[in-house]
């Protein structure tokens, strides 16, 4: 039994203390490694196929949008990003400057992207001639860089990679469908994909992206009751098309200033999975995402025809589309079940002589640690119904536990209460920074995102009139 | 007619002026735009589609390999390049450093990744500890820089796409075979995929990857006669495992360096298919690779069922797996052709009133403008076949272009008269650099492979003992 404990043992308590669980996991599972470059990670393999997975389920909703891909250079040069005022304001103290090159020293100093508004603006200026041009929506997979001062594998690195879209509209109002629509996009990949429950809506100003008229929000909760910025959709309005000149010929001949939109997710999202679904055990993935989302444990595998069984039923559900690995090491099945479950594949089968006599096998969901007995004939179809119902239970499950911890309070003392018992605090605000910073001070929680649609009388800072109702929380 | 031509007469001779003609191509089919800063290029949609194609397509062979892919940070100390005495050498002049950031300036600075053997080799001597973690194999997709003087889109820029495989073995025998069996593997990907015939060998000590044991490569011939180098697999030997101490305990209990490889593709595939298959009138597109493979051009498309037969077609071609694109825009049908011969696009539909009546429609072969009548019936089936001719027929057809200018040469005049009339020209070589430099210095033409299995009496240069036979030939 020792060896069999041998990971669980390995991995912090989930619930006494968390960061140093969060650690254990994502190096424990070969998920990420540390760079040689402080604040730098690696993403291994068995992390990468997860951000594969993810791209490719985005692909296709960004496609079905109108959205493609292409790809913009790395390098800035910084006065570009003097030209529009709050985005160097922002972004200037992160970015990472290359100063020589090719042996010389550079006559312009060149950044190391931290977001691309200001060339795919630049670029969109050249493009966009007329009203036919629109609107144009591109979006690129790449890495990008903001030096950070304290980092964590996924969640803040000084590089991650991600994807960012950006588009360019004739009019105010298709730019603010555009922003909108994509943040709606995003949140049923949330749901559907990762079975993460999202509180979507818009930032306070002090919370906006850097140069955004309107910057829209994911956060999701963690099973430490913090939240986590999972995606972002900006409205620009003309901000950067007039910084950059993005103007086309309207249908009726004058010249107009375009509007444009940025929207983002990325490699975060891998931490938010971690955080929403782990356990005491380690990961709990999401079939959708699962880069293995069957694994196939044979019980007693010398005797005769138990392997052969096992290849057999592997071939059969990779045929179906099922992601399945066959552990054929020497290793004891409990070692294996440890192992499989530390990262958090959804579903083990284990399959022995006495089952395959029966024409059984025992399946074991990661997700409720639940088994069940499923007949051998038709176990694809078996198999992905159980994936299905897991990922949807997963969702569920993860809604339930937020929905609990989403809690109301009337002045500073339950917003710091309520954050310090680890839960998202919904209180009125009067609108100004001044009350906002003083919950930041006073709880460390901040201004998540706007409750969209709620209100209430008071602000729970100041007293005066509440003109909305904030979401408070501690966050990555 | 003057508008149905524009195209073509903004497209430069490709006979009389071939450079010219990349350029207009590149640039006219949306393929590529300049970046801001000199020597970057903007990949835009039409040209990310090929190269996520590629990727597929790479990806899928990869995973036959046991490969994995990854992701290593961009940024690499400048002491790691030294480790390595020749990889310093080679890379060095070439390097873009980042001295600042986060606004301190770094106490060493670091180089952006021209190349990852040395930050992927510091990983692995952390991962590698017994013979049981080998082989290991990972790839990353990753952008890459090397300042460069001239530049061109595609061929030669600051900044460019690729993908880098890095492979672990436990002996000198096994990573030897895996950068033959890697080569093997890229030249069925060129040949299948991108209908580009290559010479596969070694390459001389003076053309060899900085800190290899031996370079092989791939070798295209353009269809200016000039060579492109298409990919290398590198036999790195215990060179790098030395430098940056990879070592595993083997199965007999004592300590081993490990043995090394590497080998990479870069978005100059794309220069390579423009400049194998294009012809007077613009892209010549594989149909694996083409991001549309079948355009549909409706006839007389305001008549009564023309689109709705149209886009009937589309769905029924689409649900067979081919992409394709209905142009249901405004202009004339001659100038639709034009324009998607121009993007290359492998098969042209023409559908009319007409041809809907008689139950037929006629397909159009961009590769050698061949008009095929073919039923409307089963219409899927017989696209798929006729895509599926057109890649066999490019390949032929490039293999028989190459072959026929493919020369022998006795002396250097030989040689030179060769490569001046667009060939690759094989010659003897006695082995000395003297020798191989000399070639270069009065034909512009660099040793580009050996031709391996070819032998002959004499160094054509210096009239002494020939070693090898060398394919000569001027390179991008």
């Amino acid at each position: 039994m020792a060896k069999e404990n041998q990971y669980v043992e390995q991995i912090a308590d989930i619930n006494g203390d968390f960061p140093q669980w969060y650690t254990d996991v994502v190096l424990k599972t070969k998920l990420v490694d540390y760079g040689p470059v402080k604040g730098t990670m690696v993403i291994r393999p068995y992390g990468y196929a997860i951000w594969e997975n993810i791209q490719n389920e985005l692909n296709a909703r960004f496609k079905k949008r109108g959205v493609q891909n292409a790809y913009f250079p790395l390098l800035i040069p910084m006065s570009f990003f003097t030209k529009e005022a709050e985005h160097v304001e922002g972004f200037a103290p992160e970015v990472a400057v290359v100063t020589v090159a090719g042996g010389e020293t550079l006559a312009e100093p060149l950044a190391i992207r931290p977001t691309s508004e200001t060339i795919i603006g630049t670029m969109c200026a050249k493009w966009v001639q007329s009203y036919r041009d629109l609107p144009l929506k591109v979006n690129q997979w790449c890495n990008v860089m903001r030096w950070e001062k304290t980092t964590r594998p996924f969640l803040r690195t000084s590089e991650f990679l991600w994807q960012e879209g950006h588009t360019v509209h004739a009019s105010a109002k298709e730019a603010e469908e555009e922003t909108l629509g994509m943040l709606e996009t995003y949140k049923e990949f949330m749901e559907t994909c990762l079975a993460i429950p999202v509180l979507t809506g818009r930032k306070t100003e002090k919370e906006r992206f850097a140069g955004a008229i309107e910057t829209y929000t994911m956060e999701a909760m963690m099973k430490d009751g913090k939240s986590l910025q999972s995606g972002t959709s900006h409205y620009l309005g003309q901000k950067f098309a007039t910084a950059f000149d993005i103007k086309y010929l309207g249908n009726e001949g004058t010249l107009q200033t375009a509007y444009t939109t940025s929207w983002g997710v990325s490699t975060r999202l891998i931490g938010a999975v971690i955080m929403t679904h782990g356990d005491e055990r380690g990961l709990v993935l999401p079939p959708v995402v699962a880069p293995t989302q069957c694994v196939i444990v044979p019980i007693a595998a010398r005797k005769g025809g138990v392997l052969e069984r096992c290849e057999a039923l592997k071939a059969e559900l990779e045929g179906a589309g099922i992601r399945v690995t066959l552990d054929a090491t020497d290793n004891s099945p409990g070692w294996k079940f440890n192992e499989w479950e530390m990262k958090g594949v959804p579903v083990r089968i284990e399959l022995g002589p006495r089952d395959i006599e029966a024409g059984k096998m025992l399946c074991a969901r990661r997700d409720t640690c639940e088994k069940v007995e499923m007949p051998l004939e038709n176990a694809a179809e078996s198999v992905k119904a159980l994936l299905s119902t897991i990922q949807k239970d997963m969702l569920e499950a993860a809604r339930v536990r937020r929905d609990n911890r989403i809690v109301y309070a009337d002045d500073m003392d339950g917003i710091l209460a309520g954050v310090e018992a680890g839960n998202f605090v919904k209180a009125g605000w009067c609108g100004c920074r001044e009350c906002e910073d003083k919950v930041k001070e006073k709880t460390a929680a901040t201004a998540r995102v706007y409750a969209e649609g709620e209100s209430t009388e008071k602000c729970a800072v100041c007293g005066k009139e509440a003109k909305h109702v904030i979401v408070y929380a501690r966050a990555y």
